[in-house]
This record gives C-alpha cells, sequence and structure tokens, in this order.
C-alpha cells in the first residue's frame, strides 16, 4: 500500500494566555506547558499568546534539547504573542501584521495593542518544504452584537491572501492558531474556501477530547462562564488545517485535544484546549489539484457574504469618522470663540464684571482635550475607512475572477 | 538568434509627487502626467505619491482606453500613494505595510502618516507569469545625520523578504518605485543581494536622460536645491530593478529619464524624473540559477553591515523608550503631588493663605498632558523596539544561514 515512505508529524497546537499581571497563575502555567511538551516530544509546536518574551525565553531554554529550533514573533507595542518550535531547522520567517485589529480606545479588549499578525517559518523536513504559518485572530467578545467581525474578516481575508502569495514554492502549507471563529463562521469558510486548506478535526481518522473538538469549554476552570452559556459544550476556536500543494498528500490520522486539568496537577495549561494532530505525508506520483476549483460557486458566495460584512463595517467606520470630525469641529469652534472673549476682556471691551478665569481655563483645557481626542479618533477611522474599503475592492477582484475563470486554481 | 519570440515590455515609474493642498500646481501636473501617459502608450505604469484618490480616479478615466487595467493600494490615514495602471490583466494584489516608518510626532515630515508599504500585482503577460512590485520607502531628510535609517533599513529588508517569499510561482519579478537611497547605500545592496534583482540602469544597453540616471536633479524647478548642493549632477533615488526566476531571461534594451519640463508646457511632471525601461524577455531553453550564490561572501557583509545600522538604531529607541517612560513616571508624581496638596487644603490641614487655585488647574493639566504625551511616546518607541530587535534577529537568522549555506539560493 505504502509505495512511499510517509513522514509522520505530530503538530502541537495551543492559545497559552500568558498575558503579565493578568492572566492567573501564569508563570505555573507556562512551567507545566513546557514539561509536557518536553515530555511528549512533537514536531512542530504552535503558540499564541506568548506575551511576556521571558516566558518565551525560559521556554526556549528548558526546551533546548528536544525542540532545538525556534522563533519568536515580535510586533506591536505588547507583541504578536506568537512563537514556534521545532524539531527541525527553521530556514527562513516572515511577519505580516494585520491592517486592522480594532480600536486602540477599548482598552478593556486590549486586541488593538497586540499587534495581531500571523507568522511564517519555512522548513524543509526529509526534502519536504513546509510553510507553517501561526496565527490569532481579533477576540469575539459579543457574538449577538459583534463589532469587530468586519476587522476579523478583514484578517481572515489578509491570512488567506498571504497564504496564497507566500506558499507558492511550499510542497505542504499548514497553519495553527486560535481564529476565533466557530467552524461554520463566514470568516472560515472565507479562509478554507479562498486558500484550499483542510480543517484536521473534521478530516481526522481518529479523535480524542473534548465533544466535538472544543477548545474553548466550560469545564476549564479558567473559561468565563457566562461567555459559554449559549454553548453547554463549549465552542471550537483553534484549529489546524492543513493541505498539500505539489505532488505530495496530507492526512490527519489522529486529532486530540487536552481535557481539563494537566497531569498531576488541579489546573490546565491555559483557558483554551491545546489540539494536537498526528498527521500523514507522502508524496504521490500524480499531482493533486488543487482544493480551489472544486466548488468555484459556493465559494463566489462565501466572499460575497464576507463582502457584504466588510461593507457593513465600512459604512459604520464611515460614520465613525463623520462624527468624530464634526466633534473635532465644534471643538475648534469652542476654541476660537474663548480666544474671542479673552482678547475682548483683554482690550476692555467685556461687561464690568470680573473674568472667570478658573472655569474660563477648565473649559479650554476641555475643549483643546476634546479637540485631541477627536483629531485622533478621526485620523484612525479615517485610515479604518481605506482598510475596509481597499478589502473590498479586493473581495471584488477576487468574485470578478470567480466568476470569469471557473476552473483556475 | 532568437529561436524563442520574445516579448518586449515597456515601464514606466514615477514618483508623482501629488500630495493635496502641499504640491505645487499638482491637478495641472497629474494632468499632464495622464496626457503623456494616453501619448506614449507603455505596458505598464507604476506611480508613488498620488496620495488623492480623487487624482487616482481621474487619471483611471482618462487612461481607461489604453490601460484598461489598474490598483490603487490603500493604506495609512493619507494612504500609500501606490497605483499601477496595465495594459493586461492584472490577476491578484497584495498590499504589505513596513513595520516602521518614521514617527508620528514629526509632523514637519509627515511620512508616518502615509502608511508606507509595497504593493504586489500579479500578472500573466504571454503565458509568462509577472510579479510586479510597487514602492516608496522613507526618506532622507539629512544624508550626513541619517535619524531615519534603521527604520529605511528595516523597510528595505521586509521588502526584500516579502519579495523572496511572495514570488516563487513567478516567472519575472519587477520593482518599481521611489526608494530613497543612493545607489551604492547599505539598503540598495541589501535588496539586491537578497533578493537577486538587477538594476535596469546599470544593465541596459542604451540609456538616455539625465547624467548617471539620476532622478532627482538641481534643474528641476521643483526640487530643493538647498538639499542637492552636496550633488551638483543629482541623486538616483528611483529605480526599476527586475530579475527572472524560472527559464526566462531578462534584458534591459533602453532606459531613459525624463529631462526636465514636460513637452509644451513650462513644468517638468513632477520633482522627480520618470524612469522609463524597455525590457526584453525571452524564454531560455535551459534554467537559469537565482543570482543568489554567486556573491555569498559578499552578501554576507553586506547584511552584517545592514544589521549593524539597525542595532544602532535598536540602542536609539530604547535610549528614547527609557526616558519617555521616565518623564511619564515624573509627571504621574507630580500629579499625585498636587492631588496630595490639595486633599490637604480641603482637609483644612495647609497654611492660611488663599489657594492658588489657578496656577494650580494649569499646572496639574500642564502635568496631564505631559502624562499622556509621554506614555503615547513610550508605547510607540516599545513597538520601535520591538521591531528593530525583530529585524536584527532576522538578519542574524540570514547571516547564519549564508554562512552554513554556501551555495544554497
Amino acid at each position: 500500500m505504502e509505495r512511499e515512505p510517509t513522514l509522520r508529524l505530530r503538530v502541537f497546537d495551543l492559545n497559552c494566555w500568558a498575558i503579565r499581571y493578568l492572566s492567573k497563575r501564569r508563570q505555573e502555567r507556562v512551567r507545566l506547558i513546557g514539561d509536557m511538551l518536553r515530555r511528549d516530544s512533537f514536531d512542530l509546536v504552535l503558540l499564541q499568546e506568548v506575551w511576556s518574551e521571558q516566558d518565551y525565553s525560559d521556554l526556549m531554554v528548558k526546551l533546548a534539547g528536544c525542540y532545538p529550533f525556534s522563533h519568536y514573533f515580535r510586533s506591536g507595542v505588547i507583541g504578536s504573542g506568537l512563537c514556534v518550535f521545532s524539531r527541525f531547522p527553521i530556514l527562513d520567517t516572515l511577519l505580516y501584521q494585520y491592517s486592522l485589529n480594532g480600536y486602540p480606545y477599548m482598552l478593556q479588549h486590549g486586541d488593538w495593542f497586540c499587534g495581531k499578525s500571523v507568522g511564517l517559518v519555512v522548513m524543509k523536513i526529509s526534502g519536504i518544504i513546509f510553510n507553517v504559518y501561526v496565527t490569532h485572530l481579533h477576540a469575539e467578545y459579543c457574538r449577538e452584537k459583534d463589532a469587530y467581525l468586519p476587522h476579523r474578516l478583514v484578517q481572515a481575508w489578509e491570512l488567506a491572501q498571504f497564504i496564497r502569495h507566500t506558499s507558492k514554492a511550499a510542497d505542504v502549507v499548514l497553519l495553527g492558531g486560535d481564529l476565533n471563529m466557530h467552524p461554520e463562521d463566514v470568516g472560515i469558510r472565507l479562509l478554507r474556501g479562498w486558500t484550499g486548506l483542510r480543517d484536521a478535526f473534521a478530516e481526522a481518522k481518529h479523535f480524542e477530547g473534548c465533544k466535538n473538538g472544543c477548545t474553548l469549554v466550560p469545564d476549564n476552570c479558567f473559561t468565563e462562564k457566562s461567555e459559554l452559556l449559549p454553548f453547554p459544550l463549549g465552542i471550537r476556536i483553534d484549529y489546524i488545517l492543513y493541505k498539500a500543494i505539489s505532488s505530495f498528500t496530507v492526512k490527519c490520522e489522529e486529532l486530540k485535544t487536552t481535557t481539563g486539568p494537566a497531569p498531576g496537577v488541579d489546573i490546565p495549561f491555559s483557558d483554551h484546549e491545546a489540539v494536537m494532530a498526528t498527521l500523514h505525508i507522502q508524496r504521490q506520483p500524480q499531482a493533486e489539484g488543487a482544493t480551489l476549483g472544486t466548488a468555484e460557486l459556493a465559494l463566489a458566495d462565501v466572499v460575497a457574504e464576507a463582502r457584504t460584512e466588510v461593507g457593513v463595517g465600512l459604512r459604520a467606520a464611515q460614520r465613525q469618522r463623520y462624527s468624530s470630525g464634526r466633534m473635532a469641529v465644534l471643538a475648534l469652534l469652542l476654541l476660537l470663540l474663548q480666544a474671542m472673549a479673552a482678547l475682548g476682556t483683554l482690550a476692555g471691551l467685556g461687561p464690568d464684571q470680573p473674568f472667570p478665569k478658573l472655569s474660563f481655563c477648565l473649559l479650554a483645557f476641555l475643549a483643546l482635550g476634546v479637540l485631541v481626542l477627536s483629531v485622533g479618533l478621526h485620523l484612525f477611522h479615517t485610515m479604518e475607512v481605506k482598510m475596509l474599503h481597499g478589502t473590498e475592492d479586493q473581495m471584488w477582484m477576487a468574485l470578478r475572477a470567480l466568476q470569469e475563470r471557473p476552473s483556475d486554481g
């Protein structure tokens, strides 16, 4: 049956929830993750939310024996949180920072400060070129009224485009990460359809772990129970996706998730469950066509659906740009008015009552503060409008291409 | 001599200097550029500094007949300013925004607001796949003390990496743009060495135009004469670079630059001269190796030199991060002190003199302003440190790879 030798690759993916000062029992958990990775020797480890470079360095030291190659992707104010550990040499890396990633003033959500990105590492294992991508998309804080959906869709689109454009010389493409999307969400369908990536959970011959492959489950002591109320089994938002590009086939022999506490202790590794896939990669005599081209019409529908959502975001961003601009103009007018009043008083034109210096100063500073803030907001929303508009354009181009060349991969 | 048919491709590149409200006689010049492009039919037009979408739309309408395909790259607050017009269909596009691009507080330079990027358009002409890149790197405001050199080097590195990773399926790679570097600068050597791109000016069989191929010349009535004092002939900072990847050869038959005023009028098209290349592309029986691998040792020297400059920038950014952090702490202390004084006075603990409300308020607002500003600066420089550090790491990885695998392309 096996004419060509099969390469067996064990891949580990985990959102580590290692935010300094905020994540509970962080150092203990990072130690546990390191111990487990050293014990269960995987070939490839894709981690997210390793925000502290110290945690990365500690892991690197601990794992130097079994994973001699590693890379930490730096970006944004806090960092990308992405890193890769590998048994095989990393030949090259590239980082792509998503153009939209939430709002700087949504401090309680904080995504903006993290410089959400996709990291690429190129590796050659047994003569097979692997393009391995690790990413973390914008969180979904409220499913019913998801204000970040357009931003997450822009990210899913940029992720798909980045993978398509950078993977043309690869034999096998792997993507692991916390995509913050449910399996049937439009962003996942867009990503899978536009790249041809397949979902390890759906393709796995054997599965073991949380029901339905969920990775955010109510049983985990660190998850926010209220957020999971509508989903008593939990949700699946962490993925390992893959495809073979040239004359190779990839099959998922086994998929596992962790289920609650780490062995021998009372806490789990993270607020997410880890995803572990065993992949079998084999050279096959004849090249397999890219997955694109099989369901072009369905793909066009998905792109159109995503484009509609991006359009909704675009109109919201335009409204916000308009109102912040108007606020800036009003603050400027108030300042001018005050300047005129002050000049008038200085010239002795005002009434004989004493000039209310204190409240005048306070008002001026307030107006100045509002002016600075609203100009900042206006600039930010201008940028947001540009990026949403650009994505809408690109999706339109993709739709046209899908309709014109129905059999092109 | 010519067994295979030769594809002749005429490429036009120009930094249009079309900044709304700032560039002199902008609309007139954009009209002139459009007229000239319509008259001299090129195959591919790469423009920079088309900041106004309206200018792009006007050009698109005017050029619809001879250049039916076009793309405008949106990014940043003002935009990327990059656009492409083409006689041949554009199949796909991708935009990569550089991670560093000057400082938001350097308002007089303004680069930060432009979202400097590299745009990629993929085209298929006569069965040959072209990856065409257009870009504009950070300006050099003072050559003797170039504070932006580390940022420009990060951009040159990211540009080279982006081209390498995205061009693997291309037959021919073209890059056009204002690189803001002299031909012998380390950034250009890095870009050329790391990608294998060749300089159309150096390779051209025939050349016609400004002496030494200069594109920023004192004769141009819009250039800043004082900046060009050390260079009486001008400088060459706009380039068309190319290479063939698979079994093709590219030759530059002719290179031209514009020389001063546009025909029939008293002004030139822009403050830069345009670069126009005629390329001959031919399939050749045996594949030509990538240019990499021929001068590995020289390349390692260039990467090491660039890495040193990035390191200098890293240490400067670390100092700025430290001093802005210290300023933030001092401002916070002052605010706390004021809060204590105010509380003391309210509790009747202060001296019997009247409380100086106005100066107290002014001081508090000043401290608050300094706090907000310095926190912003601290965050920005933290990001800068991360990106410079990341680039240093990547360059180190490249150096290691060059030393370990001296014949790998």
